[in-house]
């Protein structure tokens, strides 16, 4: 058990590191960005709030678990922002395959049976199929376009982000999984754009 | 629906600003504090990875959700660290009460039934009485004693803590719901003390 223990303790640490991993959105005050560790709790804190718009199927606290480590790949490869590049960097193939190794070199660090619970709750994450899958990727992409408006604009200003652009590499996957928070997201954060002409 | 939805996301936005609160304990890398949101999303991970050494009678994921939100109240209270004042600030009346208020105003945001579900989550977590909220105060009595560690002594130093009163403050409350894991703590950080001569 002690030695049990100690894989576990390894882990725990190694993930410390995922405070160190900043992200391309602002915190609420647009005092420093935000980091991919406090991300995951907003997220799934998000998954307890808006459970009441999951769809039939969703499993509201395996979506918890999912969106607690769905970042941690990023100690290795780092955060990669959905509009860098004009959107082509976010979920290339070699960004994919670093993510996997990543994935397999820390939650390789847990005990064999959580490892592989961890393996599969990524992997599940990242395919984005099921139910449960699919309101969890809603929600990661929810939160940053709130957090930038409530930041005063954020990575938007920073990748001259327009509407369709937003639409089309957000939008259209907060939609797939929270139609309904998309209404209400849209109404509320489509001004910013109108008055910018963006 | 939309009315409820508008409370849910003005909660979501209020509970971003825990990301200001600092806390007595640095990151892994010393390089800066630690904050209460990222603190809360490694206590929710130690709830996962820590489970097989819950008590019986724990509810792994009623820990997970408890260690989500029990230091939002922190956003009007702020962090009052448990070396402070020799060990008496923290959880004192005064305390006790401005978080209260606060775990009110803040949960209050929220549509009634979920409000009143976060609050009693909250305030189990502070009684400190049922195996679920016992397992999740040790857990949140362990992480910032490891990150300490790892952080190469962190607020052991700033407060100048004796290895008695870490055990007072700290060990007896972490032995109390994870008695094996406070063996292996004491084990892993006694030698720091020792090396001091604290």
């Amino acid at each position: 058990m002690t030695e049990r223990l100690a894989t576990q303790f390894a882990f725990l640490a190694e993930v410390e590191k995922l405070k160190s991993v900043t992200r391309a959105t602002p915190i609420h005050d647009a005092s420093r960005p935000e980091n991919s560790a406090e991300h995951s709790w907003t997220l799934a804190l998000y998954a307890l709030v808006l459970a009441d718009q999951a769809a039939p199927g969703v499993d509201v606290l395996r979506a918890v678990r999912m969106l607690l480590i769905h970042d941690i790949v990023e100690i290795d490869v780092g955060d990669v922002p959905i509009h860098l590049a004009n959107g082509t960097a976010h979920g290339s193939a070699e960004i994919q395959a670093a993510e996997l190794a990543a994935a397999k070199r820390i939650f390789g660090i847990l005990p064999k049976d959580m490892a592989d619970e961890f393996q599969a709750l990524w992997e599940e994450f990242e395919a984005n199929e099921t139910p449960t899958a699919i309101y969890a990727k809603s929600l990661d992409r929810t939160q940053p376009v709130l957090l930038n408006e409530q930041a005063g604009g954020g990575s938007w200003v920073d990748y001259d982000v327009q509407w369709e652009e937003l639409e089309t590499r957000v939008g259209t996957k907060i939609a797939r999984g929270l139609p309904g928070v998309w209404d209400w997201v849209q109404a509320r954060i489509r001004p910013w754009f109108d008055a910018r002409g963006r």
